[in-house]
């Protein structure tokens, strides 16, 4: 049986996705797509960078695009409860012989930069400088009036192996994808820490590689309103999937690509997942409401596109099964 | 050019899209559909028909569900401004060599029955027996929570014929898309005589067909609701098209298909064009947003498929010229 | 009874309230008001006038803010159906012995200036310059996203007068408001021309006077968006009135003071009304939900204060009958 | 200085606030209320009792109806951890010499029934019955369409104690009122466990009592719907105040007393506080925009009644000082 029962108490403890860092090839084209168009706000700008975050966040960005020569994804960032963690962080990534080294970056603290067993590069810190409140300025709501960064999708070629891999650090399944085999496998995985239905999932697929950035809106009227914002701002082709209703998940969502092809997911309309006792959600690949409730597939460059890592292998997935794809 | 001046003075008074009757296989399977997902009110229901209206219609019925041995609509419904409006319109379709005839249906006035051009089936009336208000009764307020009907949109063999046709009796352009020949024509045309983008629309096709029943929601959070509802109750499949934004008439849009194959468009979010001197908008049938503003082509069905007249030949279209198709 | 049959032939055709010119003391902070807040756009600006328009309009100006030693409201602006129309009517107010001149302002045709009984200044026009439609260029949707100018709204010091005149020109009834007298008086009068609830209000008061211009949003969470705005960008005395849900009209509002105090009513959600044999709407001065279906009563400066046309004299109203009014 | 840091390893393990039990006089009138116009679910139902629960929850109930002779509030249900955690608590509790005594009530694991420092009864239990999962059952949802239950909002004669009592068992605050005294005293407190602003709070008044059971809706427009609801329901007297914005919370709401008076909150919007410094916000008792951003001041009433438990005295509070009240 592919599902394991929830580690309640974790080597360390991580409360959150909190923030990615991203390589762009042109910083100006990507200000437009994030600020300009997705109306994320600017909190620091420098030659080589830009610290993007929501409006309701107070931490100093969650968001962190870089001027690159390829366009990737440096590292997936993680809010641990206390400096206490980061140690024992390191102690345990270090046990388990995977690389272990502090950096300082700007405007954060104390920061351990590992990697998981797929080479997946992490970065887990508990400190970051605090941004003025923006919760209530409701004049800087614009484009999709996104309140905060939800979550980190990533394909991975293995995972069962990624999800026991987490789960030993205290990520708590709530959804699962397997097979119909008579002995089924997982084929996807969310799995949270923050409360609601994931801060870090896993799909079946060539990886390791970020498949997307998942950040949250109130409502889905912020959703249909970016929808016809970049339909007519010359990013209709960035639009690559949706808007619709998950079946996992139940979130209402769009996919959108950034200049350089990182995928984007606007969401809202997941539900409270804190109970210890929580079952998770079985779902079956070939379920065809499972990736949409209403029915549309999705596109081929859905399930096959994603983010690269710097000079981190890309490996086959272990699992051929396909799930139901658009054209 | 084919498009013309409107027709200020027309020969008889037009007020709106008014009705429906509908030939249906089966009630009670479309009594589930209309009302008990759709959430429309049954004013009155007998042996053989029963009568529906929407939240805000105080008129007895806007759409009629007649059961029938093939599924069919029987005519489309007009109100006129005053009764000697029938008169003027039956002397008007008189001249033409149209078929004129009157006839009393229950809980609306005497009723003019005649045809167009291509033989499709119209129905006018001034009078209709009031029902109880229920725009404020709002625990009455089910499903999609329809307000009123909106529009009847038809298949034409001729758009040109059947534009030129309508325009006498006064109905007026506001959007219409043409081919892009040097000689352009015209592929479909919206047109309204209640003050919004139509009452009544043709599309280049096997006709004369009904295509389908506009009815309209207060917001796109209906219809969002409603794709959620029909999802989940056994209607995935009747859901064929959208949600969505059109380009043209920027109407946001559900198409769905009642058990009998009839379609009705849910939608909300287009404009007023009281004005007589509002400009009609061009679009060019290759214009992918003219369909949907998002870039989602519409199915093959969508475009195919549609509700015939009872002993009305269907014929085949003038210009073979193309939409863009989804696979 | 006060109610009287609607003028189906009216002497002349005006199909909508078009627009306002509004004197106000200070144009910078009435466009940070009108244009940084609310939204509206601005088709021109000159040292002494700032031309505004709402998303949907393709029509010039709605809105027109004069530069003026004193706040003021120098005429009700109404688009009639031709320019022939504009001759009917210098024609009809001529034999009334109500004053008549034509002007040319700029932006728009030759447009007849006169006055109703009390003396209220109006414009009529037919032509008007055509700027870019916006409907579809969603970037440039700021503020409350206002759609179109819907209404004026006026006290007189004689509803019953006030009605009888309108209703000559054309102006049909959907709802009322009488006094529970066993002779009842008219107490207020919705009056329509495009086919919603109304382009002309009056209500009785201190008058002839502007109560407010009422301006139309797509949906009720654009208001709630507003009022977050107002209320935290300094103009949270600014908001006199809701957001709630009127019983007449079905209305969701928000009433908003100028910086000169001039009201605008945001709103949406009224119903259609182009049937010309609609009954209209009866409510007693005394039932609560005619004002606020929620229950909460209006302030008094709502019931008192309005706009001034320059040099016309204000007069008493000639009903003493009071409704309910917040503590 | 009245803020402390949170407890980061508390003595037990509350998971968050899960259910209330009501005792109310007349079953099927409150019923009617909860279910027939709020749209809550019901579990299951006896001759003495009805168990209620909201769309997305998964556990048998979160409001328990009882009747009763009086109306009143049983206790306040909370999640723990583990089974463990139950023990633990009545470890803690025992050596604090308040009362403690374990139950096994319909539906529910093993409850610990106790009370804080001024007798509040308190329930926490880890185990609960599963009920059918209704999150995509959308034909069911109904009504304000309510999620979830979200919060307990209590009077306390004495704020700081009260804070100081349940932040040693680890609820963390996240907003705060105090006074303007040169030496500031505490005038309401919002505490969470769960990862928003609120569990549980406690405003300065005769208590204890509760002031309102907190639920949450997916939009600001199920609360605009409910209003229309209640408002010709018969249930406008019920609607004690908003809609409107709270400042503090950011919180979209709607109070309404059920047929016994006790009050529900209906709310949506306000924000993650999951990360472990979460610097708290402060807020001035006389800052008119901490109760209503938009400016509206609550009713009397809201300040001064709530509901009792039975067999507990209410003190009169520590603190005179007052919020602004609407005249």
């Amino acid at each position: 049986m592919p599902v394991r029962k929830p580690v309640l108490n974790p080597p360390f403890n991580v409360v959150r996705a909190s923030h990615v860092e991203i390589g762009v090839c042109d910083l100006a084209r990507s200000r437009a797509f994030y600020v300009d168009c997705l109306g994320l706000l600017v909190t620091e700008e420098t030659a080589d960078a830009i610290y993007l975050r929501a409006v309701e966040e107070r931490n100093h960005h969650s968001i962190v695009l870089h001027r690159s020569r390829e366009p990737m994804v440096h590292a997936l960032g993680f809010k641990v409860a206390s400096e206490e963690d980061l140690d024992r962080a390191a102690f345990w990534f270090g046990r388990k012989n995977l690389p272990v080294s502090f950096r300082e970056p700007p405007y954060q603290g104390r920061t351990l930069r590992t990697a998981d067993i797929f080479g997946m590069p992490l970065d887990f810190c508990f400190r970051m400088d605090q941004a003025e409140r923006m919760l209530q300025k409701y004049a800087a709501y614009q484009g999709a009036r996104i309140q905060r960064i939800d979550h980190l999708n990533c394909f991975t070629p293995d995972v069962q192996a990624s999800y026991d891999f987490y789960s030993d650090i205290g990520f708590k399944l709530t959804e699962y994808t397997e097979t119909d085999d008579p002995d089924p496998r997982l084929w996807a995985v969310w799995l949270h820490r923050k409360g609601n239905v994931h801060d870090l999932a896993f799909t079946n697929g060539s990886g390791p590689r970020l498949h997307h950035v998942g950040v949250w809106t109130a409502s889905a009227l912020e959703i249909l309103h970016i929808c016809d914002v970049m339909a007519t701002c010359g990013y209709v082709a960035n639009m690559e999937r949706g808007p619709g209703r998950h079946g996992i998940s139940n979130a209402f969502f769009l996919y959108v690509r950034d200049p350089d092809g990182h995928r984007v997911e606007l969401f809202t309309s997941d539900y409270l997942t804190v109970d210890p006792d929580l079952e998770p959600i079985r779902w079956s690949l070939r379920d065809p409401q499972r990736q949409t409730l209403w029915g549309h597939p999705a596109p081929k460059s859905w399930f096959e596109e994603g983010s690269v890592f710097p000079g981190v292998a890309v490996r086959e997935p272990v699992l051929a099964a396909q799930p139901i794809v658009a054209r």
